[in-house]
């Protein structure tokens, strides 16, 4: 199979569990906790999780589908509170929900939501000690997510952060994550402890990954491509790899802070293509995947491995 | 033993986790996250949490200490995302999170005592299935307490609340966390469906109790003996059960949003006493709590039943 399809199929999957559970909110809180989730996304992070469970124990995605879709309702909760902290008004083609609503509702939607993955990760139809290591790995997982988000905020205010600094946040914000996802998958599919060390380090690298490309997608892809504003990151001074990159090269990219026009960021870019930025970025990108796929070769060969390698691959090809 | 030596013995239990876990946070987020919890606070749902297990099954409750800090890291996080919610600034005598750090770091520390509850669940020394039952009751609990606020903050645009609205909102604001330390107590002590109902519906009314008699409280207790501000709720125009049976009784308490003296808030009470306002809703408080102890009468006869009583009848009793 392909990735394509397969992701399209595990969208449905669990896009069918979250119009059951979140269709017919009748009230205000619950219409808002669901906003997010019903304008779309992916699901990549339930992919994953389904793909780690068959790749060690085939057959066993049947099994754990509401923690797919736990991971999902983590990735939504994260995502409603760093709007409101991040100020921003549009998310997935819709108001964020502290923008339709306000930010009380908007706390709250996201609280709904996290104690709501607690609930779907003891709904998965696996043994109870699974449970517990999925329950708890779930929630160091929060934490460093809510850590990553904070150094994130931080990082604004800071001059001097260093790359090794860089790869923590993304390793806590973005990375974290994907890796709880891949590990949980294992953990769930009663996979053996080498099995879900090595999926759960696959899911932080080719999440630190999707992160990296992430940030080459605000500045290289047009709108039309990406569905987002080009160069918000330049604007807005963000300490991304490319920013700190382009310092190590005498380039400081927090002169461009503030109003730049399309022609001013194709001119950016193509002086970070010349000092050599973007392409040491990309390399950096391709690394964290390429370790990853290494951590997973451990596994048998499998149908789901190869979609695995494939999903890391996507990673950072994608254009969006 | 006495309920006030049982209750100290315990707060030291739980501030001694405490100061374990988070007295040594070394960067601002966790300072943030552990501010409300080094405050202070008479750890009543931990104290619930171990009496109802002892109450099951003696001798369980030293496996569940971490459960028990589980709650208050539970009721921690409430009050951090609620201050920020209703713009209070002060809380055990500090300045609430989101005043001394931001908004965004309070919501974040939220997010981070709320994630860490999960993960003291899952460290009791219980065997596993009981593990899964208290992480899904306790999620639960948390989107009813989320509800509860979202209703909390509804009705102060809503003229029409009724009794049974309002007793909905204090089941889910108040009731819910203490039904779910007696539950959780019960579960992880692993005592029979019964007993764990019964304690469920105690903690419940209790805590209901225990919201009417901070209604009193907030009207009744001069600042001195309750170190509360005397007559915050006449002057926001919350919709307590006071103002809902002097409603009834053709005095409409909404007339004296704003500011009140001392001399106005002694006639206000004098003119609720007159009319049996204040009487009634003690009633109805002390009728919660005689109800919950008579679901209780199924246990075993044991000094920590008796315990639970005293607790009961404290929550009605007390003036602070």
């Amino acid at each position: 199979m392909e990735l394509k399809q397969y992701l399209e199929q595990t969208a449905n999957k669990v896009d069918s569990l979250i119009h059951q559970h979140f269709g017919s909110a009748c009230d205000d809180l619950g219409r808002a906790s669901a906003h997010l989730l019903l304008a779309g996304g992916k699901r990549l992070r339930p992919a994953l999780l389904l793909l780690a469970a068959d790749a060690v124990n085939r057959g066993s995605s049947s099994n754990v589908v509401p923690a797919a879709l736990a991971l999902e309702l983590t990735h939504s909760f994260t995502l409603i509170h760093d709007d409101i902290m991040d100020g921003d008004t549009v998310r997935r083609g819709v108001p964020t929900v502290h923008t339709q609503w306000d930010e009380p509702t908007a706390i709250l939607a996201g609280d709904v939501l996290f104690a709501t993955a607690f609930e779907f990760i003891c709904l998965a139809d696996v043994p109870d000690n699974a449970k517990v290591r999925a329950t708890s790995l779930l929630a160091r997982t929060c934490v460093e997510i809510c850590e990553g988000q904070h150094m994130d905020m931080s990082f604004e205010e800071q001059d001097d952060v260093s790359e090794g600094e860089y790869f923590k946040l993304v390793e806590k914000k973005t990375g974290a994550l994907y890796a709880a996802a891949a590990g949980i998958g294992s953990i769930l599919a009663q996979g053996n402890p080498r099995y879900t060390d090595a999926l759960f380090r696959f899911g932080q690298g080719i999440g630190m990954a999707f992160q990296i490309q992430d940030d080459l997608i605000d500045l290289l892809a047009p709108p039309e491509v990406s569905g987002k504003d080009q160069g918000s990151d330049l604007r807005k001074g963000k300490k991304t790899l490319i920013y700190l990159k382009a310092r190590e090269k005498g380039l400081d990219l927090a002169q461009f802070r503030g109003h730049l026009s399309p022609d001013q960021i194709r001119e950016i870019v193509s002086r970070l293509r010349e000092i050599g930025v973007i392409d040491e970025v990309q390399e950096t990108a391709e690394n964290f995947v390429r370790k990853g796929i290494q951590r997973i070769s451990i596994l048998p060969d499998s149908e789901e491995k190869s979609l695995l390698i494939q999903m890391g691959e996507h990673f950072i090809r994608r254009s969006y």
